[in-house]
């Protein structure tokens, strides 16, 4: 006989990062798995080193990191992880990165400058990664800096439905923070049925043209609820300008609605000193209890982030999560 | 001796596709040089045959091509004319696509789509060339879908240098077709000194995503000159129910200005029995003659091209270019 | 528990290009599977979109399509499908290009000429092809083109089983219609039981090196039925001059076999009207009925794709699909 | 229905080059399975020609070959049968080399050299090999050459198994030939619950680098029974010196112990002319009866190398074989 | 200042492997440089070392290995060679290889064979060949198995220039030793002024597929001087029985003419043994003293070889020295 | 005229990452440049931006980091400054990383671990590097993880002479501090003359393979100076354990002699308060002032990696900078 045969058997298995293992935790537990054991630390010296401590041979891998500060830690370690997986045979592998680093340097502002964005995908590529899975990337092309299936997950829906259980019976006008991105939310106007869109001018002097001038609001606000929406809230610095511009503006009340709580610097302390009324995030990164505050609320992205993997695992159809929203 | 020393030239040829040559004459006259005689035709079944009639070794090349339609037709005729000068010798392959091919295709809009932006600037790679420039890329993030350099050119200075110049003395208002393109607005109005901004909201019925409801100004353009800002006008559908939607809201005037004027099946009849007062376009496509029209006005990219193409031959900064644009 | 195991399982699914049509549909009935739906169209300037409207994850795909005119536009749509299955995350994706284009430009026949073939070859490989499946390449090298497997098919077999209910009777000689084929005619006359060889010799005068000067037979063929054996009808103008020169030579009747009918441009005339008793061919590439004539025999190639995808797909042995061919 | 679906399946199938096929024989044994039947020959001027008598398609294919001279044949021969496998559909291919070629040449001593082991693993990925099996491969470092999974087996333990039996009662010293292994004696000394450790220093003088000016021993080794240890006995120069300066230096008696017998040239005669009472080395390498002499041991690597393909398999961990010993 | 400034130079530098120096010695002649000292030997066990002894940063490097028995030896010595090269930061490398090595296995005879000749294309790129510089290439199509520039040079003008001196005045019919070559012979036949041309047409049994039963002539030889053409020589024993076939055909004298002279095994003695009147080679292969014999004529290729590398490194075109002949 | 001509210049471009500018602009002063000018700054949650603020274009550029802590920081801003530095059209880049992060992760010690210096070099690969410069790589073979040229420089000359000139007229013993790198200090006794060896054996209980029982002395240091020799200094931990065992078994004195002084954690402590006399390092990696104390000698290695990129820049021989001490 000339050759053993054997059914082919596939198994699933999930590996946490130390950036937000409660990420992790939470999507195994909708899974109903736990996150490989593995021993991950840092040398004196901050290099990083991680083992697994069981085989990983043929599987399927998932790799849940959480890109939050000291983010090029975080991804090295991502990295790294993926490098060890490729070693010992795992058969795909699978980086999950809700909020996907160094996205928003998706292109070249200006000339010498760097594309970051792609950097990182390509990294991805070379440490072993076979497939990406992310949610709300800063600009949906980002899909496209990868050679290979990338699961674009979209937190529009568990953003929205919380929204409209808070806010539903008011007069709203989806607001973007500035012109970059009026086309989100022209789709949560279209998910919440038609409301009025607004968004914030800023004009620049061409001789001086990284300042801005003035904030002007552009479209109707006055006298209604502005839902101010972004894909990530980092400082806080110009998301509270805009909605100080829309307070001036007449708006009866501002709320801001961001799947990503970068929440770096000062920015809790702006938000909370803000005259919004509420702050709605979900947890694709980590906010700690101290940080939190009243307005805030955090809605868990791991539900969307199981189903997800899941599909991918046993070759289901991921586009039924998101179709809507595209 | 062991080695024979020679000081190192360089030397810069200029080649052509087929679907537009008058604009790598031009080119090639504002750089001194003529085009490189090139044998290039189609077999009976349509297969493409390209054979350069000068030596090329060496050569620093540059690759004219203005994907008008046949649009397969000249990509892959590009394709073929970087092969042959990769196996020919050439030092450094530089594709120039003043229009570049599949750019709106720059993410997947829903699952099990292709990303062919991607796939296009991956297909030049392997071809062979190493580097790329093109005018007003649909979205700037295609400048990562490429593992190599992109001289990416802005025709927004020379559009807004004639817009000045007719309607500069008029209470103008700068207007986005649709929700995606505000930010491309914003530039121009603070290039022309901080104009207001307006844009058309599209309502979208959930039930029914493909079709839209009402389109809906955004902002202030009643008795105002509007021009709507686009990067390309292809059927010219859009752009002509965005100036009737500005028409019906009390615009005094509208006129368009656009990079590329695509000008697909029923644009030239849609846009001559509009309304508007002008169309401005520059030749990155070819229109030919019999296709022009009185409210037509054609600006030559031609320099702007030349310019960079000088600038990279002699490692000049090309940022200069467009530095103030971006 | 740390992973969740499952048993693996694989499907074959079938997807059809716009070329050609009916005869994915008759692989498919051989197989009994209907082609995946697709959504394919062309947008106004020529730019092609796909999307496939089923779950593709992890199937065994054969993306099959017949590279007729408007060649480019097919060759682009096959690249776009295997770049939407492999973002779609597909397992394995198998080329169905039963007639490889480009594969006459298979090597530099002068300096600073493409070698296109493996041009294609690579682009499939860019796009995301695992593999490749052609019927009768014009040259054996192209296999060695592509980084991966080629499941070379033959349509001899087809073609002599015709040829011999028909013509079995007669006295035959094969005939090479150049110098560059006799090895093809060769194993021809081995199979029809060493039938005469004869070839028609083209002389050049060197100081005129693209012109033909006069055709002569060299072989055996007065009073005989001469088969003029070739991978292609292109025009028919070298074919039909052949049989010319067959019948001033003496023979009996001249008939033409050969596998791809791309029967470009005057082809059908120049056939209809020579000497010739019978044109047999397949359907690699379609024929319109408008174009079919009387003297023209069409065999299906489709149940030999369907073997051999069904051996592919079982990991079953294809070279006993053609082995004694080659 | 739109596809046909099937449980996977796997086999594992052995293909063994022609240096050393008795040792593939013996594996194959141990795994119950029969080496798959190869065409094997070489060509009158040396090239070298595979053809597999089984269908391939779909296998999990392990290639052994054993690098002894002719070596580059060997190696050359290895590379075309992946090259041949991969072309043919196998799902997975593992190079098994338990000596690894070239593995000396793992950096440049000095300038203008070449890194020969880095470009042997290139080889093999460029052939198709997807994964490596290797016995105590010169420097661990050799495993990061390759990029992807190397299963990096040792002999140590099945040396020191026989060596503990032979002579445990001793009292023994490891010894590095040289004094850049003093780390594997250590392991050794570990293993053997805590002997003594030596190694023998050369001293050069500076002003002619590469001639040893005397060896001289460092560390505790008369009276004892001295352990020579190095990962290959190749000329034996070295080793038998360093058996020499040990006696001098009060030594009662050595052994010398090595995972892979090359014994190249004058080997055979010096280590059977010396006074070393014993030589133990495994069958990594091919040692025809003509060459093997009293003093001799070989140990069969086999029964590790069937277990670590099994276990590769099988998905099972391979760790374990050896990671006591790592 | 933030930029040291110089002027580019560049250099040629020639490497010779071991196979053949005698060829490069004389291409450096013709080029007034010496080959580069290099230390190259083999280890005990076969392993290649190779070493240069004076600085290669930023040359342009030419190596040339002629691929004589041991075959696989000296490709893998130019492979190092290579691969120390790209090391030691040569600027260019250029692989020379007059006889491509493995050229006979440019595709799949069958199913599950190698395709050597892609796989040393690719190992040529791997080690870090830029460009490959050739002489008659078995097929044409190999110069598509490299990605990159060849240089594929013809010895047909040199070998007719010696035919039509010796035997110019005499009535001559090039005959092809088998059906695969007979486009060859045409091409002499043109240069020749429009000989007859013939091939030997092997019969063979399809019940026994590798078997030849019969050769026969297909083509006008009775009477006339036949020069049986082909690329190489190896054992002889086509040739030599294509030769007994054309003189049992009538043929009044046989002479052979090939570019490589392989002459492996028993092709000395079946040549000087055989009743043919002149054979003739170049020495892109080495043929000892001891080897040769009174009808053999060696005509040396050297010349051409540095007309081409002095093309390619002053980027002159190659194409002059052989375009007439493709 | 179908060409511009010019004679080719190159420019050497100096380019510094934040983490020990100082080290930079020494190397800058030695070859009379200024460092490019850069904006790098870090983003509110981490992200890191660079861009450069003079054209590179043609740039022959050396982008000089010091992987200090936070080590994954510094090298992230290398990749990203590679990154931008491809995209601008930079012709050569040139990666100076005098300390090679992650060196020490060079091969899996146990299964399923990362090799973590392979993904080092790769990564740069992939940003663009296309070549690397390093001093003292942990081990040799990590020049074999980059696929293609590394300087690899020696300060064991610097080193020395520091010693000669300090304590070369007292007897002294040169220690490696375990048994992997013996091998090194075999190479510091040659150069001092063939002073004595010694090393430190760490003895395990093969039952807690990560516990080290006891620490000997092999060798022979009685009333000698020690000069402990490694290639860094860590936490200090192992260092100085082995000076108190070199106390303990009589040593007159001992000091430290290590290339990278990473003096992480307790190291600086550690080190003042042990009984050595002396600690030499070099700064190819920053020690801030206040980090510094009397027993310490701070060498420059700016010297050594100018001359270096000089010679690499002018393709001058690298090689006489370290030949003797490879």
């Amino acid at each position: 006989m000339s050759a053993i045969r054997q059914t082919t058997n596939k198994s699933l298995m999930l590996f946490s990062g130390r950036a937000y293992p409660e990420l992790t935790t939470e999507i195994a537990g909708h899974l109903g798995v736990t996150p490989t054991p593995t021993a991950s630390y840092e040398f004196a010296n901050g290099e990083l080193f991680v083992r697994f401590e069981e085989s990983v041979r043929g599987c399927d891998a998932f790799v849940v990191q959480s890109h939050t500060a000291p983010i090029n830690t975080w991804l090295m370690e991502q990295l790294i992880m993926v490098d060890a997986l490729k070693r010992a045979s795992a058969k795909r592998i699978t980086v999950v990165a809700p909020f996907f680093p160094y996205a928003r340097q998706d292109k070249k502002h200006r000339g010498r400058e760097p594309i970051s964005a792609r950097l990182v995908a390509d990294m991805f590529k070379t440490a072993g990664a076979d497939r990406l899975m992310a949610v709300d990337l800063h600009t949906a092309q980002i899909q496209g800096f990868f050679d290979g299936p990338v699961d674009h997950l979209f937190a529009m829906d568990l953003l929205i439905e919380d929204v409209k259980k808070k806010w539903g019976d008011r007069d709203l006008t989806v607001v973007s923070p500035d012109s970059g991105r009026v086309r989100v939310s022209e789709r949560w106007s279209d998910k919440l049925g038609g409301t009025p869109l607004a968004f914030i001018h800023k004009t620049r002097d061409v001789t001086r043209p990284n300042e801005v001038v003035a904030n002007r609001v552009v479209g109707e606000v006055e006298g209604r609820v502005c839902i101010l929406v972004d894909d990530m809230i980092d400082t806080g610095g110009t998301i509270v300008k805009a909605a100080d511009t829309l307070f001036a503006a007449g708006a009866a009340d501002v709320i801001i609605a961001a799947t990503h709580g970068v929440l770096s610097g000062p920015a809790i302390d702006r938000l909370k000193n803000s005259r919004v009324s509420e702050v709605l995030v979900t947890n694709t990164l980590p906010i700690e209890p101290a940080r939190q505050f009243d307005k805030l609320t955090v809605l868990s992205i791991a539900p969307l982030l199981a189903r997800a993997i899941k599909a991918v695992f046993e070759d289901g159809s991921v586009t039924s999560l998101f179709d809507g929203a595209s």
